[in-house]
């Protein structure tokens, strides 16, 4: 079974690409775009074309779960590239498949702040999704991109998962009933996304974890069983969010984009405006084995771990990532 | 064997769509960009998409010489794209990959003008490949696009046959010793390219034919004949250049895009500005059966013709729209 992150964004590098490799990594969801509109999109996917040509026997773009199953087979790792924000799309629903072409797999339908599609879970109110939102939703559907919901906002949310006619994800987020982060999502809407056959990615960025940088990781394995036994262990992988090598300018870009002339500092705050180190367990792409070991030290069966690991990614790959049937 | 045209620019709809199936026209090069930046090029494929949705019995996209066997499988149409200037890569070669990744598979390096890659036909002086131009025919040869230098000068079209690793085409013009438009080819230039195993596809575009919109069928196939005789039938096939149902506000774009003040009346003249009228034998995609017709009245044997009726593209597109080996 292949292991999968639904979620990095680090700042890459062939040091990294040779972590996965160390690590085993047979996958990675990786964001291409926060705020870029589509022009800069496709400036992003440039460079991942040259690090492609660059580096073949670690890296290849991947566009389905068969990809996956390559990955394993070669030794390599199967990048998969995902929007934070919709702003790739601009205002053009034609832009969906385009971008679904050139490789986009997921796509959030906010980041933060409101979207022309829906509501961000930094802001005040939460109007749902609108009426673009409901026509991407349903062309998402169509070609076979991911829903994605990690930043979005509560109802905004809950109406995604109905809305949308195929199985979405929210790749990483932990549930609010562990640590009650903004970020991290309520039991309801954990219930509601894995009762539709959606997935789940647990975050390791520390602002989403129990006492953050110091959170243990038997606190988090243990997190994962209550969640499993809440919403089906099949429902739910792992989106670590890493961040690795990013300077703390990134994390700036990734908060306040262009569309504030007032500091935002998200999760963090202005003593404390930077990335968080990482727990002592989870550091980099060479760390999936501790996590693995947890879950066998927490109690799950090895099937659940495969499933846990990245199984239960693939089998969502297989199922989302081509036309609607 | 297939039946393909290497060149259309029509007014596209339903009825042109029924009318290449009613010809038995198995795949059609079809031009998505005249003067189009990236971002104008990339409308031009979501309308394309729009087309794939709302007529899949009809057309689908095609990006490989087996979607040709597809579409002559399953009584649909291939369509190809293609570009007839460079304008989409802009100035960033990066959108090479990018285009063809979208379905781009044939691109000219000039239309008619100076461009940033080589000379067009109706400058006044050819300084042929420019520095740009030799990294955008290695990355065309690296990534599977066909150079096509169908409106090219005389050095730039010699030096990108000689500066390519991978056969180019003409994908529409004559013979300049049938019909000595400046837009037709002089036999120079189709020996080197015919011995370099590229393409030439014969257009009926009157201003590309001897009498124009009177030429005979005749006429048209003994040129044949002759080319065969010069540059082996293996070598030829057709790239009608068919504008069918475009108003001559579309030939003014063609000319014109917004380079110049001053109207620019190409093969036209202030006097004759239009589409000419169609010679009577080649009104649309219901007349291929005419040419095939003529080629054997001619003399061809059934596996020539089958060549030139599309047989023969089949063959470059099989080994021209994939990486380089």
């Amino acid at each position: 079974m292949p292991v999968i992150d639904c979620l990095q964004y680090a700042n890459w590098s062939e040091s990294i690409f040779r972590q996965m490799r160390a690590g085993g990594v047979d996958a990675v969801h990786v964001t291409i775009a926060y705020h870029e509109n589509f022009r800069e999109t496709v400036l992003n996917i440039e460079k991942w074309n040259r690090w492609f040509e660059q580096f073949p026997q670690l890296i290849f773009h991947g566009r389905s779960g068969d990809d996956v199953r390559k990955a394993e087979a070669e030794g390599r790792t199967a990048i998969f590239f995902g929007f934070q924000n919709p702003s790739p799309i601009e205002d053009d629903i034609g832009l969906v498949e385009i971008c679904h072409t050139l490789g986009a797999r997921f796509m959030q339908l906010t980041y933060n702040n409101q979207s022309l599609l829906a509501t961000g879970c930094y802001e005040a109110e939460d109007t749902g999704i609108t009426r673009m939102g409901r026509q991407v939703i349903a062309e998402m559907n169509r070609v076979g991109m991911v829903i994605d919901m990690s930043h979005s906002a509560e109802r905004s949310t809950l109406e995604a998962i109905e809305q949308s006619s195929r199985p979405i994800a929210i790749t990483h987020a932990n549930p609010h009933w562990w640590h009650p982060a903004l970020r991290n999502k309520s039991d309801t809407v954990l219930r509601v996304l894995t009762s539709s056959g959606g997935m789940l990615g647990f975050s390791l960025y520390p602002h989403h974890l129990k006492d953050g940088s110091a959170c243990t990781l038997e606190s988090f394995t243990t997190m994962i069983a209550e969640a499993a036994s809440r919403y089906g262990a099949e429902n739910l992988g792992l989106g670590s969010d890493l961040c690795q090598d990013q300077p703390d300018t990134v994390v700036t870009w990734m908060r306040n984009g262009r569309w504030t002339r007032q500091t935002d500092y998200g999760e963090g705050s202005a003593n404390n405006a930077g990335f968080p180190p990482q727990p002592a367990w989870f550091n980099d792409n060479r760390d999936f084995a501790n996590i693995r070991d947890g879950l066998a030290a927490r109690g799950f069966s090895p099937s659940e771990i495969d499933g846990l690991m990245g199984g239960n990614w693939l089998r969502f790959f297989d199922d989302s990532f081509g036309p609607a049937a």
